[in-house]
């Protein structure tokens, strides 16, 4: 049986890829794993049969045989250590040091990178209408430059963030790609070169589209 | 050599546990090993020395031997598995698909649940004297209260959040530590229950009194 995971049946980004069955989507292009997507609609995501897989009622979710994993970190986790651990070490580096290291980034990217980043966003989409938020924006755009400040700084002209491309470096690309179109990235252009080189990855491009291509249908 | 860990020289939060150093010297009980700690003033986090053990200038980091992690998530991993991962599984399952799901639980914490109480408490910190802040209190509220809706749900009456106490639930329970005194827990019971429940753990105590004294040394 082929790994299955949820998705939206229509993406709220309108086919921009900023769902987070992206991330799983380029783990499983990434180690070559075939898999099945079973669309949800944003009412099936709250009835309580997606809810058994995915308590807090979100995509994606994970199952394999009787295994059924949520969480997109934990996902790919799931998949760099179930399909992609092999000699080319594809997602995770086999040896102990660097492995525990290209961890490091995946909750960097999930815990400090993240967090700043979503709010701003949500800021928008929440707050975007009402009387304070022109003095409350500069307030977590700094936020999220100080964090971008710090990967600058870190990444410098290397092309991935610890060696090889890892799941660190997977992960922290779908947490920045969420920028594109605010500005903020203007001011690291070795960061935009960061993300464009994990938007050039094959397997991220068959992922981009395989969810552009629901979209589409959809629309 | 001992694992070194770093802390607040003085925690900004007077001692109530709240840095993630907490959960790495939690982490560190459960399994049994002995390490040191070297405290940190708020300008020496700053500094090029610490930023190059942790980018983003923060607590904790880890340094064994010549491996050096950051990111509390991170750590409480690597603890699990390079120290807890006898026949006792006392971090992580030993086996595979337990593991997996402890491991989803653990980006949970860190990803799904964390992000709004940290909001709530940022939010009262920098924006508690604005005009704004009592219009959106109830919005950064409701958002927390849909992740303890669905954890609550997901707990029911059980101990811990998948069969046996693991590195999931140590993270949960220091992310939902930080709602003491917010009220918030007031509807929870069985969540209120799960909290302490973990603080209740004789490796919780060791390390919450280790902070404690960090704490009140410096008083």
């Amino acid at each position: 049986m082929l790994p299955t995971i949820t998705a939206f049946e229509r993406s709220p980004d309108r086919g921009r890829g900023l769902a987070r069955d992206l991330r799983v989507r380029w783990a499983l292009e990434e180690v070559g794993q075939p898999y099945e997507v079973r669309l949800l609609s944003f009412s099936a995501m709250k009835e309580p049969a997606h809810r058994q897989r995915q308590p807090f009622g979100q995509i994606p979710t994970y199952e394999e045989d009787d295994l059924a994993l949520f969480e997109s970190g934990a996902i790919v986790f799931h998949i760099a250590e179930r399909y992609g651990s092999d000699p080319q070490g594809r997602l995770l580096p086999n040896d102990a040091k660097a492995r525990a290291r290209a961890i490091t980034w995946m909750f960097a990217a999930l815990n400090t990178v993240e967090p700043p980043i979503f709010e701003l966003a949500i800021g928008r989409l929440v707050e975007g209408d009402k009387t304070w938020w022109e003095a409350r924006r500069p307030i977590l755009e700094d936020r999220v430059r100080q964090r971008l400040d710090a990967l600058s700084s870190r990444l410098g002209h290397a092309d991935w963030l610890d060696g090889a491309f890892s799941a660190g470096d997977l992960l922290m690309v779908t947490v920045l790609r969420r920028l594109h179109g605010t500005g903020l990235l203007d001011a690291y252009p070795n960061l935009g070169a960061y993300i464009a080189r994990g938007e050039a990855r094959p397997a991220y491009k068959r992922a981009f589209e395989d969810q552009l291509a629901v979209f589409n249908r959809g629309a």
